[in-house]
């Protein structure tokens, strides 16, 4: 095969974007407000109940309930603080490890930290972008041993208490299988379904089949409430420590301040909750809209060598919340070139975010073998995603 | 002096009230949004910025920083978030101890636990309803020895790292004496100023005195963002990393994502400061209604006994965010009679929060004996203080 040049594969990935969005410049990922948002913060400043008490908190934390399957939802302040009272409340304490993949975004990691546990960071595959799930087998076959029903690393003699995929870019990981990896090691699963929401494994929707799954809202995401997440589990009991441990733990009383625990001040204020209640209600919309998105770019790579485009899991259906184009292994010398030159000429574009086990916040903890997510990452470019684009 | 009954006591109480506020029902607090919230919130929702990047939240930390003679202010999700980056920039650490007030929110205390460190409580003194610096002193003197430029604590070993006044319901502790205590112990001193927007020790805003100052604006306080709060700082080292920090200390790159320390997801969204920006243009007449209320309650009050108005301390011009009642030491057993008796009639009321340092989240925490507080919390009731009931 003729290898391509660098300059000529750029601009062929330039070319080729914009015969789908356009020849003006677009952003990576931009929100649209075509509903009842401004109805219903007017409504909330009306009501005088804009923080974190009211009516449009409670409807959205229903309503994501509802669209998800999932029997509670906890509404909170952003995806981070969803993922930290997971982890706190599937039992992570100081000095337990947890299974995260080393290709995602930091919060995951982060929110480890912030239960003064450690992250150890596990490989990806190709087909999901998510943990592969066969190298973890292996990795926890060798490395690990059972004690009074918990998972010992060897080497550090912690207990590994969790494991926590994420579904990158909505694509949803292998679930099935990470969740007999769970059961068989005795890791509570936490799905980070920040970026999944309308993603699906087989007809279950991501974020419901870990003890607890989280959402996020932020201001990139397929829908948003300006900064935003949610706690999702079926655990009636979990569900309501989640509420209580969110709202500073403070016993329910007309007038009375007392906190039976420490807590956090995590909820989402209810005029965040009504620019969500508004969202929701587009949700169908925009994923219809980011599927037709996938469709168009679909076409347009399939004439270009050197690159695919990421499509949804065998047996998923994935929100295509950021649309991903993948260089072959011998173009990856060309990726700094591509985003260098798509986003000179307006067309933002990014590369996946640094491997955490390579980053100086986490350098110093554990981690296995991590080749393929090293592969991928020097090969993944993420293309202008917003629905508005087709 | 004639003890006055219970019955006659509460119903006093409400007559009292109602004098000022009228017969309907009130509620403790209440905002009002009779400025450019909803113009604000439209701009935007069509500048399609309602998260973390966006004019609102750099104007509202211009504008803080602005009417609170502060060089810089950092604006993050409340006020709890404010103090947990504040005290970890300061220099806390895991095992570190840090005395707060036990007659505070429990926020205060929470923060403190945030980074891994013990707080250590001391009592409040009635004048400021504040840190009783003298008391302060003393104990100082006694349980602590100075080690390589560090106040140790003699009877647990630990550094003393911090020491964080908060002024309560918006009335300055007496910051001068505080500063000379810091100073002399070597420990950072950290203004919770989560109530006292809008308050000033002599001619200075609260928040301004220690290394750090944090204001919160929830929905119960002076000025709201849903939820929200600022850190406060004449540092600009700090400054620049408290930001980095609450932006999930991520390295400033057109399209890169990465992270060179673990941050926290903690910055305000645009849209919230949209609302905030609305908000601070009316702060004058804020402050100028709540005094307004003080003054009518402060004639009402002068002709009962039994209990008094609390007013603002010497040197100082409190925000009277909330309005406050002290029964004399004789009839603090009247007080929940008085808080049923109010509540009922649909005057909301509420005690003082239950005291950290017998709270069951806190109870293995050192303390120092906080007979005062102790005495304070069953004598003070805050009273309707919303000011567009004047």
């Amino acid at each position: 095969m003729k290898r391509i040049s660098k300059t000529i594969l750029a601009d062929e990935i330039v070319v080729t974007i914009r015969s789908v969005v356009g020849s003006e410049p677009v952003a990576l990922h931009e929100p649209t407000f075509s509903g009842n948002e401004l109805i219903y913060l007017k409504e909330c400043l009306d009501s005088t109940f804009v923080s974190s008490v009211g009516k449009y908190v409670d409807r959205f934390e229903n309503e994501i309930a509802e669209f998800t399957g999932s029997k509670h939802a906890i509404a909170v302040v952003n995806g981070t603080a969803a993922l930290h009272i997971a982890l706190k409340l599937a039992g992570v304490m100081p000095g337990d490890e947890v299974l995260v993949p080393t290709l995602t975004f930091v919060a995951t990691a982060n929110a480890v930290t912030y239960c003064g546990a450690i992250p150890h960071f596990v490989d990806s595959e190709e087909m999901t972008l998510g943990i592969d799930v066969e190298k973890l087998k292996t990795y926890l076959s060798i490395n690990t041993k059972q004690r009074s029903g918990q998972c010992i690393n060897i080497s550090t003699g912690r207990v590994i208490r969790a494991l926590v995929p994420m579904h990158t870019f909505g694509h949803p990981s292998d679930l099935e299988s990470l969740q007999l990896v769970a059961d068989k090691y005795h890791l509570a699963l936490i799905e980070d379904a920040a970026e999944s929401l309308g993603s699906y494994y087989r007809d279950r929707h991501t974020g419901t089949f870990g003890l607890f799954g989280t959402l996020s809202f932020n201001g990139n995401k397929t829908i948003t409430t300006g900064g935003g997440g949610v706690i999702l589990t079926d655990n009636e009991q979990l569900a309501r420590h989640a509420k209580h441990l969110t709202t500073t733990a403070k016993i329910p009383h007309a007038w009375e301040y007392n906190h039976d625990e420490i807590g956090y001040n995590y909820r989402m204020p209810n005029i965040n909750a009504a620019l969500g209640c508004a969202q929701l209600e587009q949700l169908p919309l925009k994923l219809k809209g980011k599927r037709s998105l996938y469709q168009a770019y679909k076409v347009a790579f399939a004439s270009i060598s050197g690159v695919r485009l990421v499509n949804e899991p065998p047996y998923c259906r994935s929100n295509f919340w950021l649309q991903t184009i993948l260089l072959d292994s011998e173009y990856a010398n060309q990726r700094d070139h591509i985003l260098k030159t798509t986003n000179e000429v307006g067309l933002m574009t990014r590369p996946v975010w640094g491997l955490l086990h390579q980053s100086p916040a986490f350098i110093k903890c554990e981690t296995m073998d991590c080749t393929c997510a090293e592969n991928l990452s020097r090969r993944l470019i993420n293309i202008p995603s917003s629905k508005q684009l087709i």
